[in-house]
């Protein structure tokens, strides 16, 4: 394993500049932490290029890999976008979406979504709930930040995932689907309409909601009720019962 | 009126104190951050002790409010939870639980939960979902931090609340109503089961989920489907799915 003592080397230069969205875009790499979702991105076919470890990381053996570096645990800290860092760290490339979709598969459209935490959650549910396809639109925080990596825990690395799309191109994309937005003005109540299958599901803006463009092109608008004195829900959660109608029996 | 300008007042010096959760317990005071906040409490008879308002805030008119106070700028970021702040803060007084629930009420349970992020967004839902009472386990993170504060979005001011239970205070707590676990192992799926009303749903700690005491007390095992490689749900996702069957037509 190749040992990296100084700041200025190629790899932990370009783990830096990771962290930025516009690199990220530009190569088409992302930054993993921590053993578990390592491992994980490995069992789901995602490309390693390096792995950084640090000489106090005690956990899963990942030295088969011959793409190692052994990174001084100073340096390490550095690099390192977590409090209690493990001392593992890699980076991956980012999947392709093949553009093949199953033909009642359900699509995640996240509308400028801003909050990462709450991207990640969705992502993570999304994955649970068998969606086939997640899209952002162009203003969403970036799905390959460090904050999203961890909060989706895994899905990220198995979820077919299309970004920063136009409205114009969400069009194409989502033609012959049911276009679905919560509306609190909306007749119908979710568990009302049919979310099973073949539907473009959309969760807005934490802030504003879901935009104007979208909201005219949707054909299916549905209500989440509350009982409380209580305006919405949390995005994440909203998502999570929405997305969750698809798999009742 | 009154102008602060000395971090040795004793409001200051009070408000320091209440960021820490043995100060809050033993005063029954909180703080609650931002006019809509504020605004939620004062509109849920929450009563507030003090206001401290910023020279630059700029926002709704509390100056009706006999018990408020000036403070620097300086000063007033070095007590501010928030990043961006608005200049408000109040020192709150907790709500005692009247003891009273409708007979068929739900009841929620934080068996541990360590995210105030999520603890606070599991309250909005709960409200939004009409259950009737929040209880925390011995052991959970503080219903009243900052964090929680934030995130429950007004709904800790509407909702009655019962703190830091023994398990067997729980036992005694619920008897009648059914206690809910969700379980991997479960047998019913969560839509099969009856979760509309008089039953106390456990939430369990994010990464060690619902303890052995109340697995043991439960009378109702219910799991959630998962299409995906996937272990487990964010817990405040998980949450809001089972606690939104209660208000199903």
């Amino acid at each position: 394993m190749i040992n990296i003592q100084s700041k200025d080397n190629r790899i932990i230069k370009e783990v830096k500049k990771l962290k930025n969205k516009k690199y990220r875009d530009k190569e088409g790499l992302y930054l993993v932490e921590g053993p578990n979702l390592i491992e994980e991105a490995l069992k789901n076919g995602v490309q390693i290029q390096s792995l950084l470890i640090s000489p106090s990381y005690k956990d899963k053996d990942f030295s088969y890999l011959d793409n190692s570096y052994l990174v001084e645990d100073e340096l390490f800290k550095e690099i390192s976008d977590t409090v209690n860092s493990q001392g593992i760290l890699a980076i991956v490339a980012k999947k392709n979406f093949s553009g093949e979709l199953k033909p009642k598969d359900n699509i995640l459209v996240l509308d400028r979504l801003q909050d990462p935490g709450n991207m990640g959650t969705i992502i993570r549910t999304a994955d649970a709930a068998g969606y086939g396809l997640i899209v952002s639109i162009k203003g969403s925080c970036d799905i390959y930040s460090e904050k999203v990596v961890r909060s989706a825990a895994g899905s990220l690395f198995r979820m077919p995932i299309v970004e920063g799309l136009s409205y114009e191109e969400l069009g194409e994309l989502v033609k012959g689907k049911h276009l679905v937005v919560s509306d609190l003005q909306a007749s119908e109540f979710y568990y009302e309409a049919n979310l099973k299958e073949d539907i473009a599901l959309v969760i807005g803006n934490e802030g504003n909601g879901i935009s104007d463009e979208i909201r005219q092109m949707a054909d299916m608008r549905v209500k989440l009720p509350m009982i409380g004195n209580i305006e919405s829900l949390n995005a994440a959660v909203a998502a999570g019962i929405l997305m969750y109608e698809s798999i009742r029996k």
